[in-house]
């Protein structure tokens, strides 16, 4: 989609890749349904990931579809539409306490006691060449963009992202997006070794994670530059994107508009590809309100 | 735009028109954009409107268009967000009270004493022609639909609906879809005659019109239904919209699927063509909220 009024605003030419229209309402979808189909027979005892909602939705989605079960283990706070979706897909949620070190423990019990196949939200070679479709469908109908920007957390589809990207075209830029309170992968990316850090502060539920080893090497190799967007522009960004585009979008797929109007990504005369990462949102708790 | 969710909860095939992706966000885009452009010279003085927002927004944006100047009577009450639009399009604001005969009586006033061309939001055959366009497309791109559906307010939409749609396909049942709290269409339509009503009870400030002669005589003939919908399943079917579509949809354009809900709409193993009219929705004022 594009927008008159928004490159009126920003002074670039936007084309926005709405993977909330994607099945799940998140392009998680892409990413799940390579890793579930990869899969061989030994499958058939089910697949387990840990995730903050919209993986959890899309694996228990891709599951269904081969005819398998999901187990799907989820911090105890997050979202209830986040929730709802996972099991509305047959997957069988596991609550967490919300660190990291709770999820990856819950998960390894569920491989051991189960015979389950993990398929990790990000760092996962078969994630991430599955993200890096929506780019390639970008790239193949608008194939002369001068920069690409996706949100970036765990670093699974900014890594899937370059890699489709400068595959199809060496000169384009790839740059991520990643709220200013959760900015472990810029600090990663300058500093060139992934930082372990335990807290985030930011309302991008989906932006969370640390990076992964695997997605970090393909970042550090492909990616040019990691653009931060404070909260109060992300929040701007994703309330102009319902107001102008009339589409919904949640908050991590905010933070790309959000670091243009932070001032950190300049798009002036350029074709500017956006990935806009899902659409999954709490109708009743808008961060605006 | 499809979704298989809708069809599974509703039992019929849907294929929604997405006029909140139109110009000014509505339909109302195509009526304004036919009638200014059908204009002679004398036209020049500008244009003049009575509108509780959404053809207010149009018929600016249409005048800019041909370089002329559209003054928009509205009522004091009417949503922010239509108000804002007008003015960003270049049109003049001239406020009212909030009846019928106050909105008619401001733009007698401006014709007369500036000799300005009035272009009444619906009862007029440029503007129902216009709106008609949209059907058009949708039939151009799904021909066998089994019924097309239209939330009916004034009736210029249901009119160009109709003739446009029964010129494609004699055999297409159209259907008008009204809120109960502003049922003076359907009370019209059975009882062949035009009921005037001054109050309408219902959150769809697009819908609060009376019938327009020239609107209704094309619905008689040719339109086969007027389905109503409660407020509560409005509220639903907007809200319904928003979550499984994400796309951002006003409530005057959630009436056809609330009537679906209502029961008083019967898409069961039916081919169904929507317009979804209009996206300007006041996101600080959510009907659910």
């Amino acid at each position: 989609m594009t927008s008159t009024q928004l490159n009126c605003r920003t002074g670039g030419e936007l084309y926005f890749k709405c993977e909330n229209f994607q099945k799940v309402a998140a392009f998680k979808a892409r990413g799940a349904c390579n890793a579930v189909f990869l899969l061989d027979d030994a499958a058939k005892r089910g697949v387990v990931t840990h995730s903050s909602g919209n993986h959890g939705a899309a694996l228990a989605w891709a599951a269904a579809k081969r005819g398998i079960t999901a187990h799907i283990v989820m911090p105890a706070n997050a979202p209830l539409v986040k929730k709802s979706a996972v099991e509305s897909y047959g997957g069988k949620v596991v609550y967490c306490e919300p660190t990291i070190s709770a999820r990856e423990a819950a998960c390894a019990k569920l491989v051991r006691d189960l015979g389950l196949e993990l398929v990790h939200p990000f760092n996962d070679y078969r994630i991430i060449a599955g993200q890096g479709t929506a780019a390639l469908e970008l790239l193949e109908e608008i194939p002369d963009l001068d920069i690409i920007v996706t949100p970036l957390g765990g670093g699974g589809l900014l890594a899937g992202t370059a890699v489709a990207a400068q595959g199809m075209n060496p000169h384009i830029r790839v740059i991520g997006a990643e709220p200013a309170g959760a900015d472990d992968g810029y600090r990663s990316f300058r500093g060139g070794a992934i930082v372990q850090e335990a807290t985030a502060n930011t309302i991008c539920d989906g932006l969370r994670s640390l990076l992964g080893e695997n997605s970090f090497s393909l970042i550090q190799k492909h990616v040019d530059d990691i653009a931060l967007a404070g909260e109060k522009n992300i929040v701007a960004a994703m309330r102009m994107t319902w107001e102008i585009m009339k589409i919904l979008i949640e908050s991590s797929s905010a933070t790309p508009l959000g670091a243009i109007l932070e001032g950190n990504l300049d798009v002036r005369s350029k074709r500017v590809g956006i990935i806009l990462t899902g659409g999954n949102v709490d109708l009743d708790r808008l961060p605006w309100q």
